[in-house]
């Protein structure tokens, strides 16, 4: 990536290879274009865009000055908000009391003073709007971004299997107010927040993925702080989840939200942990309530919430092989047990809420006693939990508060559609957010792959939204490399998902790409995959000449060899000719075949003479098309 | 990997980390012995081993002389073969007339005068001796080799999701030949290769893989072309396809079987092809067949052979976006065109069949018309030539010769298991071997993992062997560390699979490395991992010290915060005390929850009083126990 000029400190700009930043309709509604060879006489393919101003060369970047606030007159004109001044920040705030592991950091120099609250009696979530009937700026926006090219597809038959999901040929306004209606799709979006471009995460829209990212173990920098959530949504982060601790954490945060387009989540209870010197014990609702309001005017759009860890289900982790492995999990566990008491998250839900709806925060509700391995899935901890997670789903609902839920974790493949199910039945359709699920635990260094498998699965079934993990999951922490990979690997597995639910305009891709590697179009084959670099870099390796991105054969044959050539020969060949008089001049099909799809076409059966004659006219037709055409081999698909 | 005192040529030698080679049972079955901490009292656990000796420093590798024939007695001992000359090699056998594309390779200097084959009118097949009821040693070694660990788990209730396959508690060499008898499992082992390790290839035993392995673009020395064999079976390929083309290929192949322990196969028309200059009109059955000789008296275990390609299929592919993408296929359709004729491999099948019976050579029936996108998928090309290639699975086992059945290719996740379900039903349950398939097409440079996600799921719904993809498929060669990621990718596919199937021994190892992982024993969690280099070399690139091999805590929490450390106090705490009695403390659950696995463990009531006094003390025995430990966070797991 080129870096443009932009006032230090830099983040990774310049466009992604092939591509070019479209706004579509009157809300602008950023996409991403990518070119194709004239030759083809394709247009343009239009694709879902999650990187923002970043790759956009006519914008100028200054992560010192953050975003334009793209949202901020559609909240200012619903009229229910009031600016407040702007909570004190304090030393505990950026965890002097716990260790230095993000290195110094500035504060942002352009903090607002004065933030956005809801007016007194006021609730300005998008599902208190969207049960009001009211069709937002943000849900429009939605709309059309959801879209992509799906008109072209108006009246193709859907090919997938949905599994109850209800997704529509066209997605229209007023579906996606419907669906924020009733709970099943969720716009987290944080009023304080308003440099976010609107999305939605629900099982009746595109797979969803989540990155996380945390400060450095090692000091770093404020631009490489804020460059993991640019290079996360660059390769397609839907979302990105700060799970910074220790020094500067409030700081750090400020520079992310300000400069992220994308809806950022962060686990609360950390910072809160932070405030107490992590002592579990020693943490009261006034701290956290404390963290949640410093957080909400900061315009966090999402809290991930362990409201579901209640003191009767801790003991039922004791028999695990890997107990508790979820770090608010254990977090809440100690707190229950120290106190014997009943969490103050649970008991204090419903004040929770009342935050929540004041800035139109979403709830992630979460999975704090999913399984840690295999052998823990989808046992009677996991289960107690989730259906209090229901509970909790519907208490938020009743006052208008968006949800959605977290999951598991390490579940075996024949487990994992149970864990959707009892999801949908227990949480009322709520959006389910998965990690993973890892498939297997013997692949550490893996496990990307082992939890990819998994996430495509359980995105099928109708997991709304995939956490990604990395292949230094277990073992250590992402660098620069690990993230992209990771990111990768989600983004093919949602969209492998959206394809076999029969999603009308995923299979648009696949089949853009497919026909440019059938035409030896190089050049839009890496466009049109999801890391283009990483294609190029590969093909490269083994054909770096210039000529070979034209050249009409690749590395795998050679250029004696091609097998899409010799099917460019049977295309000509089956044009020059009716077929059915061509079939009609075949051997007879084997009696006995009757039941195969070969039987079905009915061929008729043919005289020796006639067929031996017929045979001799194709031949000699054969023989005058195109048989100079070298033949071949295709790549190395095992032959 | 060490290199150990071996003459030159050298290959990779050494033992895997942290393992050593055992030798199990009367036939000394070799396996892999992962050594766990004296610390955990864990026994080690053996694993399926595929490296052979190279991985066992008790032996001398020179591949100048090949591996020792440690099935040459039991060949011989069943009386029915003859020693032959071996056929003469002609030039056009390396290939002359091809491109130089392997480089200067010598004979394999100890090339065998006389061969093996069947004396007249006997058939040596596998499937022969089990259809008569006899037990042979190959099948014995395969029995043992298959049980692993799993007698520890005899009376374990089986957790898994089979489909109909019918994976026995223990495998016996009875169940083995009946399994062979019926056609269902296949050991592919010609007479002629008596340095192979038996190995099944069957849904009822462990999911294979196989690994594929060319003549290099560039010339290459003989040790690199044997050592891309050698690093495959390192990490686990339990076959091994040599797609060599151009030069030398008939030497390569040579020093590919003498040295490899794992079974060998090939694409026999390929080399045909060399013969005929590339022109595959030119192509005739007896130059197939004599093709079939020199490969099958060089020991090549089983011959991929399209047979299944017939004329009337070829106009089906027409309409394709990717027409025809196997090599073996459009070799085919272009010699059935231009002659206008039903193809000679489908013409001549028995007589294949025959060549085949008296080397125990097995069938690989090729999928030439699989789709190589996901719009071509299941498409009706595709199903014609399975149902064809059912029939000419029940013409080969009516002469007792062993199947498998090859599959695609690109398919959606929706329309994998129609694959499986067709192919049982169309082939009686041979042997099906797939190619991935890929689940999207848009992510060249990762479609290990975009296939490894169809492999995992179609391992599970009943294939037998799953075709590696590396991350180079669709863009150039693989290297060296692209075998690898391949390999191990396929591996942990394989393990998912056996995992959901409900494979009695494939649990033992996730929850071994579970326990490690819990127990902070990190040098048994990269041990026990299917590659224990990168795991250490991921953790040490944050935590490099050696302390913190043993250290209590990992880089993505640090010291202070652990998951695993409150799940020990949650342990500790709840067998401090008697369960009921805690939870008769608990506050009761809201009522509205029965339908919940909370609401089914019926905590008593209580009152509040009670539950006031209970938990008071519950907090001073807490308080009394562990609660020194510091407390914690989980590994990155999204929270």
């Amino acid at each position: 990536m080129a870096d443009y000029e932009t006032p230090t400190p830099k983040v990774t700009t310049g466009p992604i290879r092939g591509s070019r930043k479209i706004h579509v309709g009157p809300l602008g509604v950023k996409m991403r274009a990518i070119n194709l060879e004239p030759s083809c006489g394709e247009p343009p393919l239009n694709v879902y865009d999650t990187s923002g101003p970043y790759t956009d060369p006519s914008q100028i970047i200054d992560i010192a000055r953050g975003l334009p606030e793209i949202r901020r007159d559609w909240i200012r004109a619903r009229g229910d908000v009031e600016e407040v001044q702007q909570r004190e920040v304090r030393p505990e705030d950026n965890g002097q009391l716990g260790p230095d592991r993000s290195g110094g950091v500035d504060p942002f120099p352009h903090v607002r003073k004065t933030v956005l609250r809801a007016k007194p009696g006021a609730n300005v979530s998008q599902m208190h709007y969207a049960r009001r009937g009211i069709i937002t700026p943000e849900m429009e926006y939605v709309a059309v971004r959801e879209n992509m090219g799906r008109e072209a597809l108006i009246g193709h038959i859907r090919d997938g299997q949905d599994f109850g999901a209800s997704i529509p040929d066209h997605v229209t306004p007023e579906f996606v107010r419907s669906e924020v209606a009733r709970g099943r799709a969720i716009i987290p979006n944080n009023i304080n927040h308003p440099e976010s471009e609107p999305m939605a995460i629900g099982r009746n829209f595109l797979v969803k993925i989540n990155a996380n990212i945390g400060n450095s173990a090692v000091a770093s920098d404020v631009a490489s702080e804020v460059d993991k959530m640019v290079w996360s949504i660059r390769w397609g982060a839907d979302t990105v989840m700060d799970l910074s601790t220790g020094r500067n954490i409030h700081d750090t945060r400020e520079w992310i939200v300000r400069n992220s387009p994308v809806p950022i989540g962060t686990v609360p209870i950390y910072q809160a942990l932070e405030k107490v010197g992590g002592v579990a014990e020693d943490l009261t609702w006034e701290i956290f309530r404390d963290t949640l309001i410093e957080q909400a005017e900061q315009g966090v759009d999402y809290f991930t919430i362990h409201a579901g860890v209640r003191l009767p289900y801790v003991p039922l982790t004791a028999k695990r092989v890997t107990g508790i492995v979820s770090r608010g999990g254990s977090i809440m566990a100690k707190w229950c047990l120290s106190h014997h008491k009943e969490s103050f998250l649970y008991e204090r839900f419903d004040e929770i809420t009342e935050i929540m709806k004041a800035y139109d925060i979403a709830y992630s509700l979460g999975d704090g006693l999913r399984p840690g391995s295999i052998a823990d899935a989808n046992d009677e901890a996991q289960f107690a939990e989730l259906y209090t997670l229901g509970e909790l789903t519907k208490r938020a609902w009743a006052q208008d508060v968006q949800v959605m839920i977290e999951g598991p974790g390490h579940v075996p493949m024949h487990k994992i559609k149970e864990n959707m199910d009892k999801q949908l039945e227990a949480c009322g359709e709520a959006p389910f957010y998965t990690l993973g699920p890892l498939t297997t635990d013997i692949a550490p260094g893996y496990d990307h792959i082992t939890s990819g498998i998994g996430a495509a699965m359980i995105g099928w079934y109708g997991t709304a939204m995939l956490c990604y993990v990395t292949p230094k999951e277990h073992l250590g922490l992402p660098d620069r490399d690990d993230v992209k990979v990771g990111v990768v690997t989600y983004k093919l597995a949602a969209h492998a998902a959206d394809l076999a639910k029969g999603h009308p305009a995923a299979k648009l891709r696949d089949d853009a790409l497919s026909r440019a590697r059938f035409e030896f179009r190089w050049r839009d084959q890496f466009n049109l995959s999801l890391d283009p670099d990483t294609a190029e870099k590969y093909h490269d390796q083994t054909l770096p000449a210039e000529g070979a991105k034209t050249a009409h054969f690749c590395s795998m044959c050679g250029p004696k060899f091609c097998s899409m050539k010799i099917t460019q020969e049977v295309r000509d060949f089956a044009a020059k000719q009716n077929t059915s008089e061509f079939l009609a001049t075949t051997n007879p099909l084997p009696s006995g075949e009757g039941d195969s799809p070969a039987g079905e076409r009915g061929e008729g059966v043919t005289s020796e003479s006639e067929a031996e004659a017929g045979m001799a006219d194709m031949s000699k037709l054969y023989n005058e098309t195109g048989r100079e055409l070298y033949i071949g081999a295709g790549d190395r698909e095992h032959d």
